[in-house]
């Protein structure tokens, strides 16, 4: 690679979006004015070539869209607006300045869409797995707490979108190595590789009185779990409700409740809130032409997730259901 | 490794230090509160296995000091109080827990000093080299803009400490396999292993009307260059002037002046102030136990960087200096 003031120079963006950037890239840190009619939301997510994602499965435009991706839903997931991303990328030798020059495309094709603004990171050379690191940071309006411990007795649990599309979409590219799909295929194939953010959900939802929430990085499974954990209730899933795409079924139905429940990247919102607003929220989301399903109900009791399937319940664990724990209904 | 979730556990501060801080490490990302009378500071810094450290020359709690050193010292060019912190590693499969914990502790150490919080960050595999990511935020009194681009002709340039302790303690490590080291070497690799960020000076100069400022990480030619660049100023540093250590003196003189210039780590600071305020800040850091060492002025003219040695000027390069370009005094 060229001289790494030089690709800094290329990779600066040439629009400034945010009226708060006092100083981006370019001097030892980024300055930003703050707001106090907002707060402060901020993440920072990994991820490792051979890890994360490969050459394979993934161009570098996908994987740079991806790095971002994975960051901003974190924010969706805090009901917040992205507004600056920082990128920290540890390139080996054998990737060219063009693929770089690819990664950091993919990233601004969804900072533009948000209106992000990139204000500083670090590139330096690694012996072998490329490693990108994004930190994001957004705002929301002051005392929104779309946090996992919201969620009570009585809540109804939802989740956007369609799930396990992403794993399905992996599963299609690691069998068809000539890379001819079907139009089905193509269908999985994108929502691997183009996860969207939901940040406009995030949004409608930050504007009910309580709210918990959490993107799906790791699977239903998990993320129910984790919300369980942190509001200390049990949640009640119906497997029957779970929204999964034509496309899965098309693809694979015996195995689509499992990437439902256990693949994860599909960076759809899981969450909770009191029934009586569940109403007004689908409304607003069916007038958008947005997903929004409601899978099970929450209740008090020491922490777990149940699976309701057909006429028995079972522990979902984070890992998987285990067929020892049968609960009778 | 064991469960991601106890390890996060494990590195979860016991204790919170600012009380902007509304939600720290345990949900999608965190949440602080913004202050109306400061600015925000932000930066971001990777340091990689074989290519920023060796296990040879650095131990997991050095390499952890390190990777927050490196991030604060950004933070002190801004003239900022640094407060959170968020950390991404990727672990190769040869780190054990107990290692990963020391790199923890090493940030903990400094994050104590400067009462900064550990607020998010990622743990992710890697098949190859340790890699660490950190993100520093911090905060300034509003208007405070301490830039690269701020200094003016007539003004002096200084450093502080000492400078090309950091390369030379590393050339100490790099030639003694056995790690008997003399007092003097010792006090060489101390500096390369725990250099420490000049946040305090960094405040002091932050009271002053206008300040240029730079930390040292590549070297005073680097850094003065980057000054001159952002300034379209001219540097004339003089070589007599710059602040070497009895220690680097004592270990390798005739290397002293080559690593000073371009051997970097040190985390001092370089920059440039009127020549009024001079007297007034070398008083401050007279009182305080700080060196600060004024090594040049700055004129008008296309910019560069001028090394005034003996009775001769050489152009000082970002990466040496070049003899080929002699200027007549």
């Amino acid at each position: 690679m060229q001289d790494e003031f030089d690709f800094i120079e290329q990779i600066k963006p040439k629009k400034i979006y945010q009226s708060s950037l006092i100083e981006g890239i370019g001097d030892d840190a980024a300055l930003i004015h703050q707001k106090p009619e907002m707060e402060q939301i901020i993440c920072m997510d990994t991820m490792v070539e051979g890890i994360h994602f490969t050459t394979a499965t993934m161009s570098p435009y996908q994987i740079g869209y991806k790095a971002l991706a994975v960051n901003i839903s974190d924010i969706a997931a805090m009901g917040g607006i992205p507004t600056f991303y920082l990128v920290s990328i540890a390139i080996p030798k054998c990737w060219d300045e063009q693929e770089l020059l690819s990664i950091y495309d993919g990233m601004a094709m969804l900072a533009n869409k948000y209106k992000m603004d990139l204000i500083g990171g670090d590139t330096v050379s690694t012996a072998d797995c490329l490693t990108i690191t994004v930190t994001v940071i957004g705002e929301i309006e002051k005392d929104k707490h779309l946090l996992r411990s919201n969620a009570k007795p009585g809540d109804i649990v939802f989740v956007t979108g369609t799930v396990g599309d992403s794993a399905a979409g992996l599963d299609v590219l690691l069998h068809n190595e000539d890379k001819v799909f079907s139009e089905t295929e193509k269908i999985l194939v994108y929502k691997h590789q183009f996860p969207q953010p939901r940040v406009e959900i995030g949004r409608m939802l930050a504007a009910l009185p309580r709210v918990s929430l959490n993107d799906i990085s790791d699977g239903i499974a998990s993320e129910a779990n984790e919300i369980a954990k942190a509001s200390q209730v049990v949640f009640s899933i119906d497997e029957d409700c779970l929204p999964l795409s034509k496309a899965i079924r098309e693809y694979n139905n015996s195995r689509s409740i499992e990437w439902a429940l256990y693949g994860g990247e599909d960076f759809e919102l899981i969450g909770t809130m009191p029934k009586s607003d569940w109403e007004n929220i689908y409304k607003q989301c069916d007038e958008k032409g947005f997903i929004i399903t409601k899978i099970g109900t929450v209740s008090e009791g020491p922490q777990k997730v149940l699976l309701n399937k057909k006429d028995k319940s079972y522990i979902l664990d984070k890992k998987g259901y285990n067929h020892f724990k049968v609960e009778t209904k």
